[in-house]
């Protein structure tokens, strides 16, 4: 089950790509590399990190297929995708969950403190979204003031611990996890829920001023 | 013959990282730092993900010195270089030709299967690249709408593979597949041939609004 | 006591990332991600190039408590941090100067070459504030013409590993290395020291004319 939830992330996160690349105007070739970095760059740094080799798209080319797949898919009917205005932030929101529920479990099997299994999911969900944005000159949606990004990724992997500590069954606990996770991030685009910015004094200098 | 190509492209992609530099208004080590990562950038991701140690430039300290030469005698010859316009994207295609077949070979003598292979070869090829632009703030290449970038380094991949698997020799497969990726991108940067950009309906709207 | 330094050099850099997260105004926990990214940044791309597993962080814990506390600490107190104007460029170049010290001795210690010690040195004293720049969207800081930042890196792990070879015990070489880290970059900011700008002639064209 744990290798069906991350074929679906893997292609729910190259849909965003497509959907971020078509919104800068990328030929198909760009939208597809934005495409496989999104879907297989926080699932690849957390197994570099971790050292788990082969990273799990090399071992596996199935991984390959789905987002190629996926493009393809998204590439027909992007019209009708980006019809719908959000389209973008809950395709996002779903990989989000899918990732960082993923990425904790990861951790957990090769026996890593719950720490590190926090913000190993916490990256895994996070990364390949942040290389997009990046790469498609975006600011991070995970650094946009108050959205509840890395907030929902932690509250869900957080709340996926503490059930299996409670002795839920694993796929439950993860279920839960995942619709906290996506819950909070549909939560924040619909109400836009917000968390208090950094105050700075009044004379906050920009990082270049007295350089 | 596959070490003196990779030390080829290492020292073409450092000139091609002072070019851009010099394009900024960088400073000596500022340049310096943009061509060391441009020259190993690519080839580093690839041996991180394989899996791959040492990293190439790590075990080998001839890759530093031919860097270091090639920082040295661009910077020396800075305003002949840039004379010629295109020097920049000149450069850019050679080192994409050298870095994407050395990229495909590394994968295939380590036994992975061809669309890894593929992958890995246009990562390796382009990846040194992407760190440049984003350093020196420019939209990647890679990711400018129909400059048969990707595209390049898949299409002489692919026929590198199709040329080993049809028998012959391997140094004139890569020769060939090295053309075709130099060819591709400078038939693009002449004659401006582009691929279809992602189309989106009228009211396409951007990822900031309806957040 | 490399160890003692290591783990101050990690609390430096997480209140730089909280100081450069503030004066973006990010949320709390933009910020938390920001700090995090910019303590382990250097320290993990090293041990990731260095096949160094586990990674630092992940291997003890402490270093995610000490974030932790930098990053509480800094929000709680941030408005008197960021009222001397210099704050995040003071604790970015003593952060600056633990870490590359810290990494010229990790890859000495794996019994890598003078080389590619130096060059480590560097990379770990420099990627997580350049990971940091990126994600706020300012221009890092190595970059910006004429700072002496890459360059303080070199000539004080330069230093360091002279003094070893002179027979120097470690520890006072270290403090010396490190101390002409901070003084180099405290010089360059108090008196505008700059190092030669690359100059290009005339007519010197952006990278995207003639595309």
């Amino acid at each position: 089950m744990h290798y069906l939830l991350e074929l679906i992330g893997v292609g729910v996160f190259a849909v965003s790509g497509v959907l971020a690349a078509g919104r800068k105007g990328l030929d198909w070739f760009g939208a597809g590399v934005i495409a496989v970095v999104t879907a297989i760059g926080g699932g690849t740094l957390r197994d570099i990190l971790l050292d788990r080799h082969p990273i799990f798209w090399i071992g596996d080319p199935n991984y390959l297929w789905v987002i190629l797949g996926a493009i393809i898919v998204s590439l027909s009917y992007l019209r009708i995708w980006v019809a719908s205005r959000n389209a973008l932030l809950i395709v996002d929101a779903l990989g989000l969950a899918f990732f960082t529920i993923g990425g904790v479990e990861v951790a957990k099997q090769l026996g890593h403190s719950d720490p590190v299994a926090l913000l190993m999911g916490t990256i895994t969900g996070i990364f390949g979204g942040v290389l997009r944005d990046v790469l498609t000159a975006e600011i991070p949606l995970v650094l946009r003031p108050g959205r509840l990004y890395a907030t929902a990724a932690l509250v869900g992997s957080t709340l996926y611990l503490i059930l299996i500590r409670l002795g839920l069954v694993q796929y439950v606990s993860a279920l839960i996890g995942m619709g906290m996770i996506a819950s909070l991030r549909f939560a924040a685009i619909l109400w836009e829920i917000r968390l208090p910015v950094v105050r700075l004094p009044e004379g906050g200098s920009s990082p270049t001023q007295g350089l």
